[in-house]
């Protein structure tokens, strides 16, 4: 993490320290408080295998995961277990040995690249890999930072547009909720949803993943011709990640709301590109992370 | 969904019917009782661009989704959303059309493949897609059914196995809670617990991502030789997905409990792999989704 980089430090394994302004009712408090985020940093899992002289290594994948601190075997589990719930590895006593690659990262001093190589004589199932090959806005590029590849596709510039009664962000996941047709039912759902400045629902958007509720909401607006999504509120119904932030930003959605908790890296790109980001918006409170100056009194 | 099929047809689009048992307290009752499921369905995202004549169609994606029913935008919202957000397209204005391609799936009648075909001058970021390309266990072979790619990669065949009291279900989530020393203090962790038959808490592992818990938790295994994970109970702290439940299968892990929901497409894989699976898993109570006979009094 950039910023309370001392603070940062203090935090436990898996968790980054930040500053919020906590707004309970319709009081905003003039001073920020220390609050604790779970870590979101990327990792390439690559494997090596082949015989000695002909050895091949592969990059299989990119996920956004909690990194644990120096010493901690938790990326290694995290490959062996990719590896082998993916069908990759054909026998469990394949791996030989796991390593970190490349120097840490400049953000928080994380190693984002791992390596299995498998004993010489394992045979890997790669023709599986074609049929896990998936997309994600989950970044990637972990020889760089993570979110200087992201800037790049940005394609507005978010302004800092009309002011945010705490009021009508209290009222939202009410509403939110009031309007799910089919969450009641089945409990499963993840709900994506705009709001105008006056506190009207606009477009509500359900889905198994929380990505595709809110790539349904954006292509709605996509398709209607209405990007920019200047002065409107995405709220969404569980936790905000990196991803998320990056799809708001990406339709130029000035205010991301989330129910849940969002992760540091979701802080960080929030942060940089300008959008205000809150959390646990329930219960007549929310947590402001970023860009506090977008919510204001009447 | 293969089971039910009458039912599913009377459930609301995006909810499909299944048959549970609802346990409460020591109480596992006789009969089952019918039950709405969000459903999770593969959903493949292609474009079309290029001037007539030397048009190129590509494969950008596969996501689990949940479908809208006949006539409904969904998808294409969807996958309009994907393309923006994901910066494939450099104006909005750029798509076409969208439609779907190939026939419905046998599954349940869904339309599992997108296209959008792009206006001629149309200039797209595909360079950009290297960094999106990202693994999941998330099936993706949509022209066959999803289940039958993922079933020739397991490699343990479940057993009946030991009984799993009530009792030790329910606690098994106060247990985690308890074990969990970072989620409290950010709110934002998802967990993955393995507990063996006396209920005890043999691994913990916790990530921003619900299949990197898993993975963490699987690998912890593969690594201390101790696959397959027969006798074991796999709490999640999130939703039951399709591919939460291929993780399992693939560890060789009987029962698989979550706290929330699952999806349709983990009903359908649980049951044909014989993986017994828990829902709702808290407040001294749970259902049970598939393959009931391994819970019972002690």
């Amino acid at each position: 993490m950039q910023p309370d980089e001392d603070e940062a430090n203090a935090a436990p394994f898996g968790a980054a320290t930040t500053r919020v302004y906590r707004v309970i009712g319709d009081q905003i408090p003039a001073e920020s408080e220390a609050d604790t985020l779970a870590i979101e940093e990327p990792l390439e899992i690559r494997i090596g295998f082949g015989p000695e002289g002909e050895r091949q290594r592969v990059r299989l994948s990119v996920t956004m995961r909690t990194p644990g601190g120096p010493g901690d075997e938790s990326d290694f589990e995290l490959a062996a277990g990719f590896l082998w719930t993916e069908g990759i590895l054909t026998a469990p006593d394949q791996i030989e040995t796991i390593r970190h690659l490349g120097f840490p990262s400049l953000e928080g001093g994380y190693q984002n690249v791992v390596c299995a190589e498998l004993v010489p004589g394992a045979t890997v199932e790669l023709p599986n890999l074609e049929r896990h090959v998936y997309t994600s806005s989950s970044c990637g590029v972990c020889g760089k930072t993570s979110l200087e590849a992201v800037r790049t596709s940005s394609r507005f510039t978010l302004t800092e547009g009309a002011g945010w009664q705490p009021d009508l962000i209290h009222r939202a996941p009410v509403v939110l909720r009031e309007a799910q047709a089919v969450f009641e039912r089945t409990g499963g759902l993840h709900a994506a949803a705009l709001f105008d400045t006056s506190g009207n629902l606009l477009v509500l958007r359900e889905d198994v993943g929380r990505h595709n509720a809110v790539d349904k909401l954006i292509g709605s607006q996509v398709i209607a011709g209405a990007l920019p999504l200047t002065d409107r509120l995405l709220l969404v119904s569980g936790r905000a990640s990196f991803e998320l932030v990056q799809k708001a930003m990406m339709a130029g959605v000035p205010v991301l709301a989330a129910v849940g908790a969002p992760s540091s890296l979701a802080v960080q790109l929030a942060r940089d590109c300008r959008v205000t980001l809150l959390g646990f918006v329930r219960g007549g409170r929310f947590n402001i992370y970023t860009m506090a100056e977008r919510v204001r009194p009447a």
